[in-house]
């Protein structure tokens, strides 16, 4: 069951989460507080940290991620937190609700540190981002991450660049110091967000095959090296269908459609999963970000010959009331005039574009059709020319 | 220039209008206020009403449409109007604003008819749509249609179904009388918009081809059957990549594309148009309805063997807050199991949705492809299943 992290922080809300119990009606015996200690393949059974040992004839491996964390001290005191369950969200929420916490430190600008920031600063938590990268969301073209950063200035989060936390000690003023490597602040809370690892451990232990990106490899049924072994989610890797490579992306989508595929095939069903075009989007405040495809470094390491644009226009009609802004970004390749990937952001309309041309790389479409897509025109959602043609036009003539 | 229509109305905003002089400037003579009475397309001359003649050796042909009318009397009272070019708008811009314009009824419940109902309740005239059809928005499915009644009775538009008038006279209480085939109402101004023809009857004196929509053949060069002639636009037809037929589709964005396509090729490129899949939208109030491709009559029209499902969803995550349902019609070919259509409505959401399956119809990708797309997912946008996704699979089941 998807859920989104920062927003069980920012809204009183509860989830609904299916017992045990309410499983076992159905026929399906969940258990749950116990770990997976060991798997042996040939003989078909898995060693429970309670000491049981179950039988399989099939397995499904879904073991997630977990959040990297640097080799720094104290990192164990009180007011520093990861972010990667549900319980980690419960737990920071009920921290901001019964210590005091004046102020955070995220370390990391990605995802998790955007939407935390916005979520953390609605709570009324004064929010400092620091990130390693000069920039934050580095996977945006800078022209874009300016964008982004102008909107964390604008709503009070403050961010530094190039900085690296090197100690976290307890503070003076607030619960907590965090030294970095030019200087230090203070906070009452550390959220730790610079990225997450496949949890490969029992998979490797077991014989399975890892592939080149660390996690578990899988084929288009989800089937791992070996028979009667399946793997999905975030644990495992995924078709991407521009770099034509195995990638890990780590994404709640997709880790669904895996598990839909593996269960299906499991069922005796005949169902492939037909991978993904690297689709992804976060919201901080008012400011959508959105991505697909590949970069310009990821296309040129794929042997790609890239050439990209950047251009600026209008998510609804110039007649319309109002400005809305949006940046879009095409990087295509010189050699096939396909598109390699695109990039957007604006107050509102980045991810629908996005996802248009998420559905033109994940068919292979060139450029030039591009700049003739058919769209849904009317005023209020687009200009007759929308912003994609446009951008696609242009980029036709670097080609 | 594309300019919203019903915006004009709505709005106190100006329109840039480029003058004979600017374009003189940059070499280009434009007449306005005469009409080519007369193409003598052997000799390449034209004919204007103001007694001059004009040589050419290319001619483009972009002449629109013209409203339909019914053979009703009392069309030429003052109050009776219809809405097809920017001085229509300032006509009845100027009417509402200088006459009491308490009342007014919408004759025709088309993209014109809900967006006009909604501009001119906006500025407080109390609006009447009546139609021949059932329901308003026929194109979409009735299921749909109810929800956008359902819209216009809540913000109080009243809408007769299977209504037609049969004429229009002076009125007691108002301006004017609309006579129905049951009955009659009272009213101060009067829009027909049901609907328009395309304007051939020059390009079928010269002896140019017209299709068999009654619109002007073109090739995909924007060319006409006589050599050195092209036509552009609403007078002309399209090329529709899902019905693989000639269609009239007078439609801004179609008619900018060809343009742009001919004047290209005029000019000593290459370049085709590639057609369209048939994508539409408008708003009305707070709803958005959008269709493309092909429905069910349609596509048995053309010899396919279409299923369809309707289902309603979320167009954000379950885990945010407020609910924002949006329906998603699927079309799909039981014989190739590929997208033949689609249609959505809902408060948001729902043209995105028909951008992205507008894209996937532009390539002809099958429906259970459709159930795994990639999606820039994030909470605020969509849930990790989207609507498309569950629709899609939904479908599958069916082919």
């Amino acid at each position: 069951m998807p859920y989104y992290i920062g927003d069980v922080i920012k809204e009183e809300r509860k989830l609904v989460i299916r017992t045990p119990e309410k499983f076992r009606e159905t026929g399906v015996d969940v258990r749950l507080h116990v770990i997976a200690e060991e798997v042996d393949a040939d003989k078909g059974v898995v060693r429970l940290s309670d000491g049981t040992a179950l039988n399989y004839d099939i397995l499904a491996l879904g073991m997630g991620t977990s959040p990297f964390v640097p080799k720094i001290p104290g990192l164990d005191l009180e007011g520093v937190f990861t972010l990667k369950t549900l319980n980690d969200a419960t737990r920071i929420k009920a921290f901001i609700k019964d210590s005091p916490c004046r102020k955070a430190v995220i370390v990391g600008a990605g995802f998790i540190g955007m939407e935390m920031s916005e979520a953390l600063k609605t709570r009324g938590v004064d929010t400092h981002v620091v990130d390693l990268m000069p920039r934050p969301a580095v996977r945006w073209d800078p022209e874009f991450s300016k964008v982004i950063l102008e909107e964390l200035t604008r709503q009070g989060v403050a961010f530094s660049p190039n900085t690296g936390i090197v100690a976290i000690d307890k503070g003076k003023g607030y619960r907590l110091h965090v030294a970095t490597d030019d200087g230090g602040m203070e906070a009452d809370m550390v959220l730790i967000a610079i990225g997450v690892r496949p949890n490969v451990k029992l998979a490797a232990d077991m014989g399975l095959q890892i592939g080149k990106t660390g996690a578990i490899q899988v084929d288009f049924s989800q089937r791992t090296s070996k028979e009667g072994i399946y793997a999905v989610g975030d644990c495992c890797e995924v078709y991407h269908r521009v770099s034509k490579r195995w990638a890990h992306v780590p994404l709640g989508d997709i880790a669904n459609k895996q598990g839909r595929v593996a269960g299906r095939n499991i069922g005796g069903g005949s169902i492939i999963f037909p991978g993904v075009v690297g689709a992804q989007s976060f919201k901080v405040f008012h400011c959508e970000a959105a991505a697909t495809g590949l970069d310009e470094a990821e296309a040129l390491n794929c042997g790609y010959h890239p050439v990209s644009n950047i251009i600026w226009g209008n998510a609804i009609a110039r007649s319309m009331p109002g400005e809305k802004r949006v940046g879009v970004k095409l990087v295509a390749d010189r050699a096939t005039g396909k598109l390699l990937g695109a990039q957007a952001v604006g107050t509102t309309g980045a991810v629908n574009r996005i996802n248009v041309l998420s559905c033109a790389l994940w068919s292979g479409i060139s450029v030039d059709e591009i700049g003739y897509f058919d769209f849904a025109y009317a005023p209020p959602f687009s200009p007759a020319w929308d912003p994609i043609h446009i951008a696609a036009q242009e980029l036709l003539r670097k080609l």
